[in-house]
């Protein structure tokens, strides 16, 4: 999507034709700046110091990490021990996994002098694969937010609240929740959003804010507090929200916070979607509870990050010293509170049923 | 209630007997400073900078600070010009007004030369009466934590949460939503409190975690989205939270957010308490929806208040500068959602005709 007047992917090809470029995600929306990937210890460090965050980008930059490594050394050897080294970055990141067991399948019958171009190609072919599924994720999600304008007759925008990021900075391009928005201002729908600041890392207030401003897109900044009362008051279209892992049966585990809004869109009959690639549903699992929450470092909590006047980024504290914070990161939106599942094929009720429906080769196993 | 070894009231009587002692909540959790007020205008600064917040302490306040003004000229036409500086200092806070009514009405009939120390005894009454009010509060709601404990066979903590602050620095002493609390402990019931952190002011990371604290009462702080994960895990007994206004019918106006708590609440079984004086409900009200929610300065959610590694105070921006913020201060939580309103004169249902049982000189009108 685009920052100014120019698009960006999250992640791409430096001019060269070899060199990695990502953006810092960790500076932003303070500045924008962009890093160049040379070495498999360069994407290594991106990963683990979360300068790319997102399943599909940490992926991507994980196929092209390999890349880099294979350039130093193509040997059998190297090709294990590279992916090994990716592996540990992040090591409950599937989607490294993925990306990791994917260029190893792919390389590892070819013979060593062919593997450095095969990895470009094949990390690319994992860029467009993304591009393509978000871009279906939109086309499909757009249709939503389009009867919601007709119904509104084009008169006021479409006013769609989403919590944490699910934007193209999660993606190679265009976002899973996010995807929906960018398509419609494409297509000429008006439309504003409200966006959660997703304590405690605030990553609405520093992506998602920082996406739909650089792409010109209406919104305004809420704490996590103030959705139920916006949809309360008719001020709430509709709710789109990404998701880190979703059951056979359509329970959604997504950043903390995601169920207080589910709960609020029912209480006010306000339409709940998630949107989300296939290879985010996990088919082992029926029962959302099953799902591990992951515990995060209290510090997260107790001090929040920004810039000062003078523009220094820095991190104050916000509580007592004696006061302890507790930091679970994700919660599990049961089905029932989901209106429907946005995914590359189509959109679908959050059941078994539903996904089975659009799935049928992985709901049949 | 306590700072350490000591215990504190949020505003007292200097040794002078004639001075008026305060905290400065700005600075709180990080400084902990006792403020001196002297003058009409001190009492007005300490209001207007909310040095001091809460209603029944800002009424308190209030008082108090015509005691001050008295002290300088205490003629007919001070006594109006007190009166109407006091009122000034916010004019939304419905207890300032209160206490301003209260002060002229008992100092108007009296000779110029008896006021001031009529004030003060005046000033001295308004506060025993809020600390007895929050004591009472304490001693009904006490019996809900007392259920549960029992319930647990007094082998873990009772967990509450709590969201903003209704603690004894928004009265006097006790607090409201907090006096259940506090009682619980004097009462030898083991708690721990689940403090939501409240943005976009954090009055729960500043104020009531550092009540806590520093009571050595056992507490969490967590994240405004934390809460709805916590009730699904079985590790919150029941919620209570205070009011700033409560319609005739039981639909409570609180800080933002409070309205996600209740539906999680009611989502998972979890007892939904408000705590508050009889004096803050709205007989002339039937509809929460009626009641006008100030929208407050974006500010307060672009900018984050907290200290540095070095100790210094300062603020952060979070946000992207072109990025705009939406900031309702209030929502309402309607009736339906709440188990129960703790009072002065008991606990009753969040209807008409619970609070028409407690307070039946008022609901018969």
């Amino acid at each position: 999507m685009k920052v100014g007047d120019r698009h960006y992917h999250s992640i791409w090809l430096a001019d060269d034709g070899w060199g990695v470029e990502i953006i810092d995600q960790t500076r932003l929306p303070h500045r924008f700046e962009v890093v160049r990937l040379e070495t498999l210890a360069d994407a290594c460090r991106a990963i683990s110091d979360m300068l790319v965050r997102g399943a599909p980008l940490i992926g991507a930059t994980a196929a092209y990490g390999f890349c880099l490594g294979l350039r130093r050394d193509s040997s059998d050897q190297a090709l294990l021990q590279i992916g090994e080294q990716l592996v540990r970055c992040r090591p409950t990141a599937v989607n490294l996994r993925w990306a990791v067991e994917r260029m190893r399948l792919v390389l590892a019958p070819l013979p060593a002098e062919t593997r450095v171009e095969a990895a470009y190609r094949e990390a690319g072919r994992i860029c467009g694969e993304d591009v393509a599924t978000n871009e279906a994720i939109g086309r499909h999600g757009v249709e939503l937010i389009r009867r919601i304008w007709e119904e509104k007759e084009k008169k006021t925008p479409v006013n769609i609240l989403t919590h944490c990021n699910a934007g193209w900075l999660a993606t190679v391009d265009w976002g899973t929740a996010l995807a929906p928005v960018y398509r419609a201002v494409q297509e000429g729908i008006a439309v504003h959003v409200w966006v959660d600041e997703t304590r405690p890392r605030n990553q609405g207030a520093h992506l998602t804010a920082w996406e739909l401003a650089a792409h010109g897109i209406d919104h305004h900044l809420i704490v996590d507090n103030a959705g139920g009362h916006l949809m309360q008051h008719g001020m709430v279209d509709i709710c789109i929200v990404g998701t880190d892992r979703t059951t056979a049966s359509g329970d959604v585990c997504n950043k903390i916070g995601t169920y207080l809004k589910a709960l609020a869109a029912r209480d006010n009959n306000i339409p709940f979607y998630v949107a989300l690639p296939g290879s985010t549903i996990d088919w082992t699992l029926t029962d959302g509870r099953e799902i591990p929450i992951e515990e995060r470092d209290q510090d997260e909590i107790l001090r929040v990050w920004g810039r000062e006047e003078g523009g220094d980024l820095t991190r104050v504290s916000i509580a007592p010293e004696q006061t302890p914070a507790a930091n679970p990161a994700f919660d599990v939106t049961p089905a029932g509170l989901v209106t429907g599942l946005i995914t590359e094929r189509g959109i679908c009720p959050a059941s078994r049923e539903g996904l089975a429906g659009l799935y049928p080769e992985e709901a049949g196993a």
